[in-house]
């Protein structure tokens, strides 16, 4: 029921999904709406079956007090389904604040996982994996605020993992975002764990790297807090925004320079398609012991496809479990490493 | 003696402000070096004199190493002249960490000043002030990492009395850089920040702004720690870059799009010299008795003039004294606010 396009859009590509897929599919929402929206549709219907829930969160809703009000609300339904077992993965195009909250109240973080991270994929220069993927993964974009040394390495083993299993890409290179290279630059949690991703062999640590180098793509996976990630994605998403804002600026200041939006402007509308690169399947919320992707609030049905495509996958690579794998490896190297108590 | 073009244009930047601008210049460095550019360019010599610093630290020396093994490079024995009051300002397009390392150890805060900031303007769509100027300013961008609640709010005071003396933008309007537009949102600094601030008569604060309203250009001053201005100000200076790389994806992408990247290259070189903003001055150092005006490393003859004008500019209009100015009107503001301690 969440989305800007929902629900005929949601149920457009979860039909979709049923089909080209073969993914078993539960819509959450009003089941008088969905059951009029589902039978005008191509779809396996041995594949996709309504679960109601009568109230909805809206896009503008304030997450916590709408899930107080309305706790029987399609996204906490959800949720509760994926809680028990009834269904592996939840997909939303939904109040992305709300769906994080309702995720986080019912489902438990994965063994060693303190914290958990939203992850946004971008389109860079560079290709990587087996499936020459142009995207690179930043997180976290907005799950929490802060975030610890810890929790960046946490952070940095999630997105790694994300790699490997949903982008086929062996050993992705992990970054951390910093305001210089040197290993010694950044407020003192960056610094604590980039000293701690060096000793991390499970991981494929390049060290810092700066603002300006998020778009060359030199690293796979970006990792920082929730504050600072957000305000990169939000810049980010603004890229084609900002280039017709300053052709505007251009086109005030030089008669000649008018020509050049003349001709800038179709190419910023392709621009514009490959920066919405949410469109490409979703924000991961990554840390719990289930999977849930975020499509963006104005995913179409194709959207939906896609994410659903995404969270089958993650499902088939088993990324919650390679997850855990990597944390329990990280611990227990650090519990041979820590130095032996004398005997007293 | 610092930048890429140093000494030969910074020299004829001088030599151009001494006539254009009335200025009295105090060139530093090697006296035999600069002794033979100076006479070849026309000046006014009654202006312009060079005082002998045997050493110079080079654009990719570590500051505070390069400043203990050379006490007598030139950007160290700039700053004690303005310190002892030879100078009343000092413009460097030198090393950024080791000019602002000099300042910081030689030059006393302004009172009620606890940690000073490095801004950096940034071209906007809209215009302000009473010139029509294009700028926003945004700092910290790297003067330090951190900042408390308290030090973004004298960020803020810092950054609109440089827009109101600067700029002559009579009422500039004042922003906080977070995740969210709403008061509760982001790190415990920036919500307690936005509570003083909307306390602080004295400025014209109008909330929170994201990431992508940076450059819309809603306020004309953006108030962050410098970790998170640094990221977003190497994020802005690559907006050109970035969109050569997405265009370059495009590319590979589809066969129409190449038309659009033809067209694309001219308008990108139009764009990237909007986009390299620093030739429009510098990026001033506040919060210190004086005043320290960075200009960019690729500094070219006509970019240091600009560094000298607005170095005039904020001497002329009080800078450092409109800041501690109102610190002081903050600071007895706050006395008399707090509550009378009960007789006992």
């Amino acid at each position: 029921m969440g989305g800007d396009l929902a629900p005929d859009e949601i149920v457009r590509g979860a039909a979709e999904a049923s089909l080209s897929l073969g993914a078993e599919i539960i819509l959450v929402g009003d089941a008088a709406v969905l059951g009029r929206i589902l039978p005008q549709l191509r779809h396996d219907g041995a594949r996709v079956r309504v679960h109601h829930a009568p109230a909805r969160v809206e896009m503008d809703e304030k997450p916590a007090e709408a899930l107080a009000a309305k706790p029987d609300a399609s996204i906490a339904v959800a949720a509760d389904l994926v809680a028990r077992g009834d269904g592996d993965a939840l997909v939303s195009a939904g109040n992305t604040g709300a769906s994080v909250l309702a995720c986080a109240r019912r489902w438990k973080l994965l063994p060693g996982v303190r914290r958990s991270a939203l992850a946004a994929v971008y389109p860079t220069e560079l290709r990587r994996g087996d499936k020459d993927d142009p995207f690179s993964l930043i997180l976290d974009v907005g799950a929490t605020i802060d975030a610890s040394a810890e929790d960046l390495v946490t952070f940095a083993v999630m997105g790694s993992a994300y790699a490997k299993v949903v982008s086929k890409n062996r050993r992705p290179r992990v970054a951390l975002l910093s305001n210089g290279a040197e290993a010694g630059k950044g407020p003192a949690a960056v610094v604590t764990a980039h000293e701690l991703l060096l000793a991390t062999t499970e991981l494929n640590f390049i060290g810092n790297v700066e603002g300006l180098d998020i778009p060359r793509g030199f690293a796979d996976v970006i990792v920082c807090n929730g504050f600072v990630g957000n305000v990169v994605l939000k810049m980010l998403e603004g890229v084609s925004e900002t280039v017709v804002r300053l052709a505007r600026y251009a086109h005030k200041e030089r008669l000649a320079w008018r020509l050049g939006l003349f001709a800038l402007s179709s190419a910023i509308d392709q621009l514009k398609q490959i920066t919405d690169w949410q469109q490409y399947g979703g924000a991961p919320l990554l840390g719990f012991e289930h999977l849930f992707i975020k499509a963006h609030g104005r995913s179409n049905a194709h959207a939906i496809t896609n994410a659903i495509k995404v969270a089958n996958k993650a499902l088939a690579g088993n990324l919650c479990g390679t997850i855990a794998r990597t944390m329990a490896e990280l611990d227990e190297r650090r519990r041979l490493a820590a130095p032996v108590a004398p005997t007293p």
